[in-house]
């Protein structure tokens, strides 16, 4: 049967190990939590066909990889860490082509007591995630695409909606003064992989949240071009950023139908339908 | 069949009623978001036994009254806005003999852009929610139960756990130095209904963290405790406060295994299986 | 500052222990997935008030106890077990007042192949699950609650709701023919504690679906009454149950708008906001 | 600012448009619940670096589409829906380039009653999902790719998994029977766009389920090959298939601490860390 058909993609390897690393120092302590997933390619061939197993790494040794590489990394960027981990898997698996890592980290920040930062305690944060992807073949370069996913925005003014299509099916009303809620989602590739990668991300995201609050938004899609402009304009080592901003609706209750005026206060906010807007913008040749 | 059984306690009403208010000053905007819960009890047993629906207040009208009461409030609070719906519904409907009004505040906080708070945008803050349960019968009196939910923090330091029973399914090692993290929930009851409840609610919740990032923990228990008593010290309308403390276990990895050290660096969160750890402390009579 | 502030309700344990158990045959295998919680009341004062840890049982050993009775278990029902997990912890643990053992069985089918059921094969059923809450008190008897959850269930004909109240908030048109979909939950209290208990749980389930799927319903609140007395006319042994029925409300769209008819067919279904219908039905006396 | 950047990539549409259909016969009625998400590209760029909307297709009115054409649809099939959408929204939209639907319908099972189909009520099924992904552009070819996703399964014999590599970093010990659990995703593209795509479905899932439970297995990456095989030996119409099988580890317990045997019959399912296996597998050229 194995000669009428064949093994195209195929990749493997271990995802959601979570790892809380705890610094300390003589002031106190600093900590961060990540969720890490590694993927290989490679000459897997024979496993998939005969079940043979002399080329696969385990996917719980590859779990162990990470937890030892965090233990001896002295790296301060997820990016750093994950530039680490694929240069050991790929110096110790000839057999494996390119090692793909990609890692979220949880937002939690250090709690402030009586006006000062503590020391040692910490609380969780927004469900924001900074995120990174880092991959390297045997011999290649890396690349490193980060990005930040579940940052919840909302504009109360500046935003508008009007000028779009209006056909037999349409129903929605023109409105200048809508609420403008979305959950952003980004990623950005960097041009090579030597930076300091917190630096630039957080330069990123102030740019990004610096236009969504100034803009005088016609239209998502002009407020997500704009917030990418905003981006590629802030950090320069970065070639092309991806937007992507589903629209949370909020939904402007008639109250007038109960003989009360309701002047742009009480909205129902909605997840589902969601409008889905989504856009690569990059640096002109 | 009927008069072998009979309808002991019965509740009805809306859930998950999603409301976002805006209020919009001259120099900018503020909003919150609530989600709502009403729920009625009464004369409701021929709706039951006979399908008599002639007392039955729709669901759907009481979505549309937390949405008319809304537009109509002034409270300030999640408290008063409840006390508001609950007279409404109780003045409108004699059938009803109480009515119940639970409300969990989403946490939105307003944008900084270049260090200055901005008039009209927000950012959605942890999964933390404060919440408020109204209830108040017919010519009764209001009970208020305010609290918080999914405050998620930790300790890396103070934390110590030993002295535990031994037995011969024990297999837990005595730490004198371990992670403490946990979801807190609280909940707590007001000696009356008239109080400036956010006003008492920043002050129980600052209680409690100042206690648990500075406490010298021997277990759970004693913090928690440690934390109630310092939440009725600091708010004297509070009558008693319940807690819940799931142990969010963070573990320790033996990198020993690999010839590495593991200075109490290197963790395993998980979420399951995790401890519970729940108490109620009140004022001595 | 202890003698201004009292302990009252304390209980701690160990949630979300999961447990698989593959009983093997000649002929096959049978398997369950069990999550188990236990909890634990009792003299724990001073573990609050001082850091006292001696009369503590870690939850990590409750953990390995759920596992050393499952391993030695022969009880077929999720009832039986819990009795023989109490029992163990009371009779080891005198500064122990009552043990509460909830389980929730995840629903497993044995997979169909050419027709016929396979011996060692398994699919994940839907998301309803079988639940029991047992408790014992040092020297008492066993208190068994047993239920179901998350069983969702839709009635696309027979269902009407008219007749409800009519006021200046009622927006909600009447409807002769309407969808009935529910999440239905439900709880049982057995008059003593030993039956055959998955014999029993059988009966009252079908009982339930039977009476749902056949009535002609003019209310929730006149269905789910219905269905609980035939709950409790199908298993004598039943004392009273408790069932709830959240509206999973699905909205007949408007395409008169767009020229078209919509003969009660295409249905928008919605989460929220949902209505919810709770009652308790139990014998007269 | 805008001529040093340029819009690349841009897609926007609605997305969680869930729709009950209802067909009413004589005998009794059908009915399905579907998830759509319809995406459009094409010439949007004045929308992101001008704000203006005269191209623009409201989302709400994709949303309205979405129900217009359900309600005059006679297709049987997702697939059939989605053909009707899309040439729909391509003759009335020319600055539309292409349109992708893609639809994710939920599992509902008719109830039985009495041993017997009942006519019009139904129970949700698992949290398997089937889908489908249509696209087509202005004059071009419908490209379909149908699948199914998280169809959790578990074999509790015939599964090894020896040989892998041993190095310092391992820890997994051999097995020779161990459980093997997945939540089994697979999409699968269509040579052309009309077929009997239920039918096939039907075929493919069988496949798929059947060499699953009857494989020998030495690894995961084995017994997903053989599935794909299956699958394309079953079905001449499809060209390639993709499967992603997350290995859901069942962590057998060590018991003999406590001095009890455990013969591969208590285990720990676990949710995270989780294996990762993924292959795509084509028909020779």
């Amino acid at each position: 049967m194995s000669s009428r058909f064949q093994l195209a993609e195929n990749r493997y390897g271990k995802t959601r190990v979570r790892l809380v690393k705890v610094t300390r120092h003589a002031h106190g302590n600093d900590m961060f939590e990540w969720n890490v997933r590694v993927l290989l390619r490679g000459d897997f061939e024979t496993a998939h066909t005969e079940g043979d197993n002399s080329k696969i790494l385990a996917t719980d040794t590859m779990k162990n990889t990470v937890y030892y590489i965090a233990g001896r990394s002295k790296a301060t960027s997820m990016e750093g860490y994950a530039k680490e981990l694929i240069d050991f898997l790929l110096s110790r698996n000839p057999q494996v082509s390119s090692v793909e890592v990609h890692i979220e980290s949880v937002l939690w920040k250090r709690l402030t007591v009586d006006g000062k930062p503590h020391p040692d305690s910490f609380m969780r944060g927004s469900d924001e995630h900074q995120t990174t992807t880092v991959e390297r073949a045997q011999n290649g370069e890396f690349a490193v695409t980060s990005g930040l996913a579940d940052l919840v925005i909302m504009k109360t003014a500046n935003s508008a909606f009007t000028g779009y299509i209006k056909e037999s099916l349409t129903s929605l009303k023109e409105t200048t003064d809508r609420l403008f809620a979305t959950s952003l989602s980004a990623s950005w590739s960097y041009m090579s992989d030597d930076f300091n990668f917190n630096a630039e991300r957080t330069k990123l995201r102030e740019a990004m949240l610096k236009t969504f609050a100034g803009h005088t938004s016609l239209s998502v899609q002009q407020t997500l071009y704009a917030m990418a402009e905003s981006a590629l304009e802030a950090v320069p080592s970065v070639s092309e950023i991806e937007l992507t901003m589903p629209n949370k609706h909020c939904i402007l209750i008639d109250l007038a139908r109960f003989g009360q005026e309701n002047p742009n206060e009480i909205f129902v906010p909605t997840d589902e339908p969601s409008g889905f807007i989504q856009a690569t913008v990059k640096r002109t040749a």
